[in-house]
């Protein structure tokens, strides 16, 4: 079973488009379980038993573990490990670099932890990220339209008057490509997304930007013209309490989300 | 002392503008030691031991760690430490992230590891990388102009008459800037060093792809106008052999490099 395959299955089995991502900081998560870095594993596995019916897929942001080093990796590890079979796994960890290199990040996201899917940064160019791509059975998302306020500065630049964003979109379009290439478009920038659709209707986009920052869920998928779609929320989740009872905090809230989304559909 | 002194101080005692990447891949290293991952550490350290008096600096690309798991990170780690304090030190990692991803990006390289530089990427904005620069006593490489065949694909794009690379250098240019942040050009584009000097004179440039991918020094350092810069070299230096005497034929490389380097100067 390819990745887009596993993901479309698990939408189905759980009625869901929504993604918690696992980005945890220590002085964020309960206080019961933040005396030590260890605690982030067992508020994941809190998080996971809560919700793993309400989601399509989990996204492992890498920043918040490798800020722990050794041990947070060694958590990042247990963590996917710990995510059930049949459940989407993201490794958001916008790796990109020259081929061999890029070839040992691929061995270490899809060989070694045997992630579903992983966001790459396209600066370098098609041909750095190829040896992600190469995996046709697995899912490579590429940073296209990003949800912070920096998208402006390069990805919104016009060349031949098209912003850089669609010339990357065009790098990476194309049949071949349908079910082993995503892109990351932020929800707060809905009325792009009409114009992503034009070129890529069949391409799954990964959308931050809902929840903290602020992107508003009806538009998007009203411009996202029922393409396929994993739509994040980390930080309204999984930080929904500090308190004992923080995980039924986190249902409600993930619940919220998951009938919000379908609702939109 | 921040690190762009303690780069001019290594530069100066080891007279040296040599990089030494430390890019293991176990398939490649001396027979006696590939036979489990530890031995990468050994090589590491043979690598250090025969070279610290020819350097500027050594970089570590993340990617060949990260491909043996929590095990790769923790000989990373060792590495690191294992490095002689006045030597300069390089987390090549290609991070970058919207802003409380970076912070924790920064946290891990700066504050964690405790690197020198670190390497980033900017397609997403001066702000995704603010939480970088805003470590002024330390180096971060924009990646701007690559060594690799892709650095067509975006790079080279014309905005305005003015290719994206450039553009990127100036949105990172700047008097405040010009000893916390560096910038990554290929050395097989030379003729584009004279246009990136001309819009940044006193910053430090990270020179890779001299050696196996074909970059010509005396070119690249006629274009440069005796700016700072660092020139990596890595597989042509740490593959010298992979027989018992391999540490004897890296000095003879790294050697031969660092003259090389001190005659076109």
């Amino acid at each position: 079973m390819t990745a887009v395959e596993k993901l479309r299955n698990i939408e189905k089995i759980n009625s869901s488009k929504l993604c918690i991502g696992l980005d945890p900081q220590l002085e964020k998560i309960p206080f019961h379980l933040n005396n030590q870095v260890n605690g982030i594993y067992d508020f994941n596995r809190s998080i996971i038993d809560a919700t793993s019916d309400l989601v399509s897929s989990y996204k492992i942001n890498f920043a918040f573990y490798e800020q722990y080093g050794p041990l947070g990796i060694d958590i990042l590890q247990k963590t996917l490990e710990y995510i059930p079979n049949s459940i989407f796994t993201i490794a958001d960890a916008k790796r990109g670099d020259i081929g061999n290199s890029s070839k040992a990040y691929a061995n270490s996201i899809f060989e070694f932890y045997n992630f579903d899917s992983i966001t790459v940064s396209p600066y370098m160019g098609f041909e750095s990220l190829e040896p992600f791509i190469d995996y046709s059975d697995k899912l490579t998302f590429i940073l296209t339209l990003t949800s912070n306020s920096g998208a402006n500065d390069f990805q919104k630049l016009l060349i031949d008057d098209k912003p850089l964003y669609i010339k990357v979109i065009e790098r990476f379009a194309g049949e071949n490509y349908e079910n082993n290439i995503g892109f990351v478009v932020g929800a707060t920038h809905p009325n792009d997304i009409s114009n992503i659709r034009a070129i890529i209707p069949n391409n799954y986009l990964l959308i931050p930007g809902i929840g903290t920052q602020g992107g508003n869920i009806e538009q998007v998928f009203k411009n996202n013209n029922n393409g396929g779609a994993i739509i994040n929320i980390s930080r309204d989740i999984i930080y929904a309490s500090q308190d004992e009872n923080f995980s039924e905090k986190i249902r409600e809230k993930a619940t919220l989300y998951q009938q919000m989304l379908n609702i939109s559909f």
